[in-house]
């Protein structure tokens, strides 16, 4: 069998993530080639006996015999990183967004197109265990018709101001995971978005122009609604939580635990605290979308999140933002114009 | 001891629960005289030995010795009521809402301030134990700073169309429980409303000029927030759940459920569904509820829900209605002018 | 309709919860007289205006009318007063356990049969909606074959020790209703004990002749099992647990607790303990066992709970206490002759 | 760093999971060579590039350079190859039990003593995070003095007859799994056994001399007790569950599902089966063992599980043999000698 050639780009911790599962869970990859900006990263590269390590995107696709590459460098590369691994004719595998310009991430899909590769999104949730399991319920049709979709997404803590100043702002670096999943899960289109925010956990957030508390309501094309909060700081740790409500019932997916013991005391009952952050919660799921992603390379399948899946929420998280500025009700199509 | 002398105007569904409590576990309340406009009533006076069974409000306040009145009649007979006996100086509790006008509302109120007499709206999910904890846990600092309150109240099934065209609409008739939670859970008072709204669940609904599900976005005078989710039918039954997140915590009340069994078999883990409906899923909280109404008449003490509630909670669903009709998001001062 | 005339000897905590549910949820019930050996009890008489307050069962029996009698005085007197009240043609409920000399069960049970009179046993659990609920799903067939069932059964802190002394020991103050719940939910008959038993709660009830923790095993007669934890203390409140495994499944009652909220802090995610002891759990079922006293006797149907239970649970009781005064599994054919 | 040199012998289910752990996992260990009796295998030693593959032993421990063994063979090779591998001077990992022989395994752990190697037993359960969480409360104080351990421990079906005529018996072949974890939780030794079983799954295995239903009690020396219950076939899948009951409280772990979903519609409640068997739910636990195994022999620290548990889990499941045949309680020295 002629194994499948991968670079990866960005050994940050979603790039270890991906480079770990690549090496050591796909006998169909060899993983030849990881670049990334700091010298310190070599061992990682070494680590893993991958034969090249590079310092820069150029000379990564210039490794002989690439056949995809995996982008996990910063959000402010996706976008040129994908132009050029597009350009060389690589299949691609980026993390998300691809831009926080709409008019920026049109053309890079545009120059996809063009060339023909295939592009998946990391939006990694869609690949969790739970939530698939919602999703294969209101596919097979157990739910019925959706009529409320609530996602609780809440972080354990903010980012560095610093990030944060450059992050897009809460809705497109936090909340464009919801906004994938209110897609994924209702499989409709969102074309109205009503964002309420408010800086509750750090006075710096709202001073560098962010917020950090949000509820935002999603209408459907059919008229069928998700409502989102949000928090940047859960003193109890990652909140993580599905529900949708349809015409034939509910179906829900908590939070996932360490373990499920429960301690019965003279002062009540208690068990531990939910799994802490996305790679404890999301370890399963990083696992999963690179596997999906090799498997639509190798059966020459539909990626199952695309370039347009990207568009999309940044559309979405571009409609909170004008929301929350404008006190009132965005359309979608206000954004993509 | 003197016995309370309390006279119930009304003898449907709610009317019975409360005569029935009144008559049962108040050992300092004689119930001297009921009032139902149906004859076939008079039975149930009988069966609880209530001297008086009279047809119209005016003979019931006429009866000898009444210190207090239960008004369990239809919606549109409360305002007419309440100042009647206020009037004839009388205690009052009264069913929500005391009327679908706000301006009405404020000439009751108006005339019961003038009268000197008390009034207890009857919010009775403020009186179940289950939100009566998480209010305690809220009071005693547990969760902190709230930031985001989540209420999911979902019937098992709309009343008849005929029902709804006089109702008020969703908002004044249902969700109108859920502003007064969320009022009461949080302490604090809403400053603005918004509501989006669809009819999924039949459309004679529609026709009716109302509405079937909502998600209704709260934000309070400190500019936390709250957000409900509504809708007249859940197949599984009555949804009637809470959750507060704040800076030191989160705590959530889940349903409650006939028993907790879990039965395990080839196909699956599977246990009740909930309560089917108020009658017994606030059967506690209508015990309680008239229990303080008792408590503070007996005791001189304050109302534990006053008239001023009542109006607040009508003036949120007005603008909640005004803000379906308008698409976008309604300040309550624009409602209470 | 004539009223059903009752009358309870006994207004110890059990007597006044069947006096109270007596007097208030039975419109066909007029409690006519009741007795206690403590002047201050006759207050409780005036509380619900029952009519004869008398000192001895003796006046009891004699005052006019009496259609049934409620024994809730001490275990010592249950065999006398249920002798008593069969010869006087008196229809019995009787608090378990009938007395702690099968001899004398066999006695009173014998008289009992003579006097055509009915008897049932105050085997209150079996009408907790939890274990009814199992019970159920074993019928219906929904388990199967039952082979193994599990009875936590633990209370909250052990009785004085002067009471202690005269309960018979655990086995026949305590596990006896585990016996009786054994047989309840299997519907077959013990014919082996096995019982391990130990002092870890405090040494003067070992000094006391008794024991405070056990493992008994229970042998069916198709050779299926039971098996019942004791401990006299649990620190965390009353645990009382039941599960059934059979050749279609399994079901499960887990402990009510008074309410069901979570608590999730940075120090972990917690809640209530389980409701405190048997006046607060089982409050329902107290209910129920007096509202299937009264309807078989309205009815004329059978009694649910019968003498022969009453037996069969001290005879398992006694080869508890065999097994492990002897160190070996003991037949119920040895203690029944 | 020089790599540990670990030969595996056996390519079972079990087999393959160590190699695949030691090949993936462990930086620090290079797998030289594996054995095993089916030529088909061949093709695993490929997959992980491990260099020989060879048919027996003997030509296991002749590749050179071998520092240990991971013994996953039938159990009826385990003592001899333990035996041969200490007198090699190889460090053993070996699968349980050692020998279903008591006099055997006595005599195959003086031989590993003689020898001077670390021997390993694979009571892998211990490793499971629920399990080990469970006995760190414990060990930490939280739940006080043990005072009773309930081990719920059934298949979701039974071994082919065929199996079970040379396993030793339910109590050697499955609870022995349990026995172990009685003595890991509490930290005591077990005296005495009384077990009690029956044969309701399928008569073929009674025809075979095995039991395949049981409750097993354990009396440890302190007088505090465990209890098991065991069944060869549960029909919703395998049951693990665990609870601690002591002077200070409580702990329980519920059984692991893949995913925590609800589902609610008109007819109830329901969420998935539990994991399906122990190559699901013991896959953590698994890749635990093996790294402790692989740390001590790095760090040269003690065995986390050593040939004495082995050994007193065989004497207890011998025990339990007993007792059944002869209808008693059976003391360890009886067996032990």
């Amino acid at each position: 069998m002629k194994k499948l050639k991968v670079a990866v780009a960005g050994l940050g911790r979603i790039g270890k993530i991906h480079l770990k599962n690549l090496c050591r869970n796909f006998p169909e990859v060899e993983v030849v080639a990881v670049m990334d900006v700091l010298d310190e990263s070599k061992s990682i590269a070494d680590e893993f006996n991958v034969p090249f390590f590079v310092r820069n995107f150029d000379e990564l696709l210039a490794v002989p015999g690439v056949d995809a590459v995996v982008i996990c460098s910063p959000t402010d590369t996706h976008a040129d990183y994908t132009i050029k691994a597009a350009k060389a004719g690589k299949q691609i595998f980026c993390e998300k967004p691809l831009d926080l310009s709409l008019y920026r991430v049109q053309e890079v899909l545009s120059v996809v197109q063009e060339s023909g590769v295939k592009l998946m999104l990391g939006f990694n949730r869609r690949f969790d265990p739970e939530f698939k399991k919602i999703r294969q319920l209101v596919v097979r049709g157990a739910i019925g018709e959706t009529q409320i979709i609530k996602i609780t997404s809440r972080d354990p803590g903010p980012p560095p101001v610093s990030y944060i100043k450059v992050s897009g702002g809460m809705f497109l670096d936090m909340t464009i995971h919801d906004f994938d999943m209110a897609r994924y899960i209702s499989g409709k289109q969102v074309k109205e978005v009503f964002a309420k925010a408010a800086v509750m956990v750090d006075p710096e957030i709202g001073k560098a122009g962010d917020v950090d508390t949000a509820i935002i309501t999603l209408t459907f094309d059919d008229g069928s609604m998700a409502v989102i909060d949000n928090c940047r700081k859960a003193v109890y740790g990652y909140d993580q939580r599905l529900e949708v409500f349809g015409s034939k019932g509910m179906a829900l997916a908590e939070n996932n635990f360490p373990n499920n013991h429960k301690l019965y005391t003279e002062s009540g009952v208690s068990g531990d605290l939910p799994l802490h952050f996305f790679l404890e919660r999301y370890d399963a799921s990083y696992n999963q979308e690179i596997r999906e992603f090799i498997d639509a390379l190798v059966s020459g399948g539909e990626m199952p999140v695309d370039g347009n899946d990207g568009l999309l929420s940044i559309a979405i998280g571009l409609a909170a933002k004008k929301s929350v500025a404008e006190g009132r009700p965005v359309k979608i199509n206000e954004i993509l114009g």
